[in-house]
């Protein structure tokens, strides 16, 4: 069993915990968290033992009536790997404690390159991962790319890459993040950080991305354009992409025509939060001119890396290949629509 | 154990249908749909019996691959009660089929009050609906309107009732409906109908309401005003709530401050859809100047009904006590956060 | 002539400026501005000589191509009152300023009622500004409900209003704030501060208020209920209301459902900016019942201040009556729709 | 004076009415409307002669007490060319009634191109609108698209274009439409409708777009992708798309961060209606990577095609060569900002 801590209890480390505790071969040591809010009272009832990430804060815990299982170094010294999920530049800050007791980390794509061993996509470069002490799962949007470069660079090669990222303004529960009413260029240089970030996973692609932001909540989209090196069909396209697991292809038939009714659907099939793990590709959107392969793909922020931290925590342990790693967190999530 | 169908899978069927599944008295024969969209997908996955309820239109199901397991009369036939879900007025329409085959059947608040034997809302009215032919479990908003005055009214006695119902403009899914940029006085005309329908419910209470519309999608919020005949204090007012299962009083220390983060405490302690089957009273909100007691509450639309149904379904065939049956209710679908 | 400086030149001083230049009695000495951005290269075009607001930032001007009249005290010092719109908090700060100059200042509603002699609007206490040296025009809310209650106090006598202010969640160049989709009660606690403020005018009016804020930009809405001390006719209520010079009666005939299209017509009618200086109040809502009187109004927050920073110059000045003053104001901007 | 008559008194009609009316040699006939709305009421403010578009209507306008001049018949008989600017589908349906009266038409972007002569972009194609009976001024999107395409191809050569069109929901006073929280593939099949759209301007340009829909009213924003037949430097490119009068470069000094402030400087710098007519070019954008450019650029849907009904009614007459023509326009209406 591995022992894995979760320093940092928001969007992405309750979803990180919760798919720890359906793994087999782990066990989750606790989580961090710095105020005794709704996700600490929900934290509770899960029975995950309670962490303060702030120790000063510790009194806020008892005075909401939560009982702490320690302090944050208490939680590190518990486990074998920590996953940070803490806000950006929070994340590296933490590295130094992490080293002092020589326990390695999972970071998320809020925090630097510069600051870790590796990044991390786990179709893309699971086996980097052995034996680093700091890795960084990417963030959302660049998993969403990497996973779908992936099998098209494998089987046509990539020419040139060249994507729009709409981005969601912010998260359902972030209530003071904008736009309102306006769709912003942002940044408003181009190209964006998000193709470099891509060249953390695969450094030879040669890809352009530009990002937008608007007034949704929901899930992002991106607007991709791959120049290929060969000439597939659709049909090809369409059985290549389906063949990943962590892709899933929104079929026409479905009656599905944005994120909303998307959203639904995975909450109709009983999934915890309504998560869509896999990137989500319009079927229909599918199609090949000359070279050039087009499609929209929907990315559920909140979930698609939960996942990659799985998987990144038995690539850094060295267990598992990466097949098997990405088998088995597919199966104990329900990975696949 | 009663046979119930569902008659229309959207919104609220679907809810509805898995709330039967988890009665103990209760089986659910099946439901109807129109079309093999992604709604049936998760229906069939559930494996619930799947009726054409347009049987002019099997065929595109069996072309979607799904196997019908007859036509919507033939799901009246095997159910002792239908619960009807379709869009307004269809329900209505419907009436004439269900009395056909001489079964019972529950319609939704989108149907006129003028249709139905009794307008229904648990914790006020369940007796009335013992042996009508056709029960109509009111809206969203009225139920909500009527759980928070059945107490008030035993308790203090209501004078006059002032209600603003800020709506939601859409459900997540319904991607056509606005407003996008606007806050509409709808209707225009004031008093609303809404404060009329609750009279369905307490033909006796002074009650004005007026509507607006706004660009959301997760909850409704009302602000209410209510003159009562004695002058309680905040503290017993709250005391008096809680004791209510169906509301919920958000605490201050959840660091909760809108509906967003609401519905992600539902999902975090695993609601189904994040679901929230009760009011959501903002108790910070509640105040009382002078007789006036105010507060807001937020009103998931589509789920405050769904135990109203369930209940709906017992009283109308003569089965369990309202204290009974509310109790069953609310222990196997999970009410009382 | 009264020579008038405006310090802060954004979302309210633009629109001031404007209304100042259009006054036959009023001089616009300048304005001071913080940054070279698009607002000041609008003012560069109007011609309005610029200050430096921040005199350490002249440099960012002069870069930009921007020539300055001089530094903010030599505005304050060319001036006889200074209209300050600078954002919530820094012109309380600024009258140490102003006072060092004996120059009488105007401050907008983000003020605190305690930092000033009076506060202000015209149509109920403009006599109250009379050499004052600080006057607080007070929040766009506050002057919307007080223009309201005035002609009905005067009437018929007001026992207790009750308002649901349904706020714009910001302006339209405000991106950065939200909500994106959520209806917050905001603030949570009831009742709000604008009750309060409404008594800065009328102190012993019977009020409560509560805000919400949403996903809107355009405008506020107010729904308003007020109960009287006599029991008028809805005739007489409009006819009573539709005799003021800043309340606009929406006509159903219109054809005007909502913000938008209000601010369409203000914009068709060719209003600067789209600028509604008047409450517009919803004819087809103006209801009454026993005696409780219910309306909506709408609200846009950006301009029914401006012509009140007009009169109040006039009111602090000791120059015109409140008739007078308000009839000028009026006819230059062209209030009245 | 060239006699032109409007049909279809909506979001484009009036602003194609007043920049008649604001031409040299042009004589606004008229106006033809379906209902007398607050639109009808502000073009009665303006003087212009009000005729019935459906003569069965009439009634309606003398009720609401407004004077008509006559049937639409009776505008076409008075007109040299008619504007047709009624909605999608009903322009085509109208050339019959004026071919009957032989007046030459000019529709708008959401009729068919096939149902025209030809389709026109005043600076890609002015020369072959003249003697044409029905010109087609191409949509919002179209026309943006051309007017960007055209200095490209002139100089450069334009060897693949992909544009991905986030295009708003709905103009601001269309509250009906959505979505409200939502990204929307629309059209989710790729490539979109508005490449061939393009091509009945520049048929031999290869381009491909895609579309999508977000909760936003103010404009559309383009993120735009030229592969050029040579590699110019930013600063070429800059100074290319700066030397076009309908082109606004967005100076990054500005401040200006999204469509709000955009349209808000428009309407500080005193824009009827705050229209920008031009294509809003993010300078900041601009980008050059290898024989790719970049950039993103805002158009105002409600708005740019406006000089081009003004160009297209000379062009169809045969006055005016282009570059007087379009000359005349922005001198008029003040193009340029
Ligand atoms: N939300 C997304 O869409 C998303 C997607 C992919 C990656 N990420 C990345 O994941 C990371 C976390 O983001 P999030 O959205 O979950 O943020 P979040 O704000 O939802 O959660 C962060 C949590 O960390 C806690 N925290 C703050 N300071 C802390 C500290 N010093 N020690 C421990 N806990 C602390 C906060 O209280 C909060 O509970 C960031 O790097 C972010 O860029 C976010
Ligand atoms: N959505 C809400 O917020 C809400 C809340 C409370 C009450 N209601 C009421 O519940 C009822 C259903 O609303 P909803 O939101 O679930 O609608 P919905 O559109 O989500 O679902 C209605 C379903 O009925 C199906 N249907 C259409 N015609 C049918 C027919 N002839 N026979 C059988 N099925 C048919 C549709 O395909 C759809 O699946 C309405 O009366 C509504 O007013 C809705
Ligand atoms: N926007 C509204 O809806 C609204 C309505 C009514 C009243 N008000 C009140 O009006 C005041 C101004 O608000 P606003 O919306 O115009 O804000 P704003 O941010 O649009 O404009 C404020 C301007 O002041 C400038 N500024 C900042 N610091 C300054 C300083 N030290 N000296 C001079 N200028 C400075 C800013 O650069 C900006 O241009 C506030 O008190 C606000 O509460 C605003
Ligand atoms: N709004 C945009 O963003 C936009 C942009 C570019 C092009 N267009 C195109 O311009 C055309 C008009 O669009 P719009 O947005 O101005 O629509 P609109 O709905 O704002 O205006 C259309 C007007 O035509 C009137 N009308 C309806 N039937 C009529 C009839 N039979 N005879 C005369 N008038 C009639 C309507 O009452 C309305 O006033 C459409 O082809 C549209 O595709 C619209």
């Amino acid at each position: 069993m591995i022992r894995v801590g979760v320093n940092g209890y928001g969007t992405i480390g309750k979803r990180v915990a919760d798919a720890i505790r359906a793994q087999p071969d782990m066990k989750l040591t606790g989580v961090a968290k710095t105020r005794p809010n709704y996700e600490a009272e929900a934290a509770v009832r899960k029975g995950y033992p309670l962490y303060a990430a702030i120790p000063e804060r510790s009194d806020q815990f008892t005075d909401a009536g939560i009982d702490l299982a320690g302090e944050v170094e208490d939680l590190i010294i518990a486990s074998d790997v920590i996953v940070d999920a803490t806000p950006s530049g929070v994340g590296e800050a933490n590295c130094e404690l992490y080293e002092t007791y020589d326990t390695p980390a999972i970071l998320q794509g809020g925090e630097s390159a510069d600051a870790v061993d590796t990044s991390f996509v786990a179709r893309a470069n699971y086996d980097k991962a052995e034996g680093a002490d700091i890795v960084r799962v990417v963030s959302c949007n660049t998993t969403g790319l990497s996973r779908l470069l992936a099998p098209l660079q494998e089987e046509y090669g990539v020419e040139k890459a060249r994507v729009t990222l709409i981005r969601r303004g912010g998260d359902p529960g972030q209530v003071d993040r904008g736009p309102i009413n306006d769709i912003l260029p942002d940044p408003v240089t181009v190209p964006s950080h998000h193709g470099p970030d891509v060249k953390t996973i695969y450094p030879d692609v040669d890809i352009d991305t530009v990002g937008v932001k608007v007034p949704a909540t929901l899930m992002h989209l991106h607007s991709v354009n791959v120049t290929l090196a060969s000439q597939p069909t659709v049909a090809e396209v369409r059985q290549l992409l389906s063949d990943e697991s962590r892709l899933f292809l929104v079929p026409e038939v479905a009656g599905i025509d944005g994120t909303g009714k998307l959203k639904e659907f995975a909450m109709d099939t009983g999934r915890p939060r309504g998560d869509l793990w896999e990137n989500c590709i319009w079927d229909e959107s599918i199609a090949v001119e000359g070279n050039d392969l087009y499609l929209f793909q929907s990315i559920h922020q909140e979930a698609d890396v939960v996942p990659e931290n799985i998987d990144a925590i038995r690539a850094l342990t060295g267990r598992e290949t990466q097949e098997d790693s990405m088998a088995i967190t597919d199966d104990r999530l329900g990975v696949g629509l």
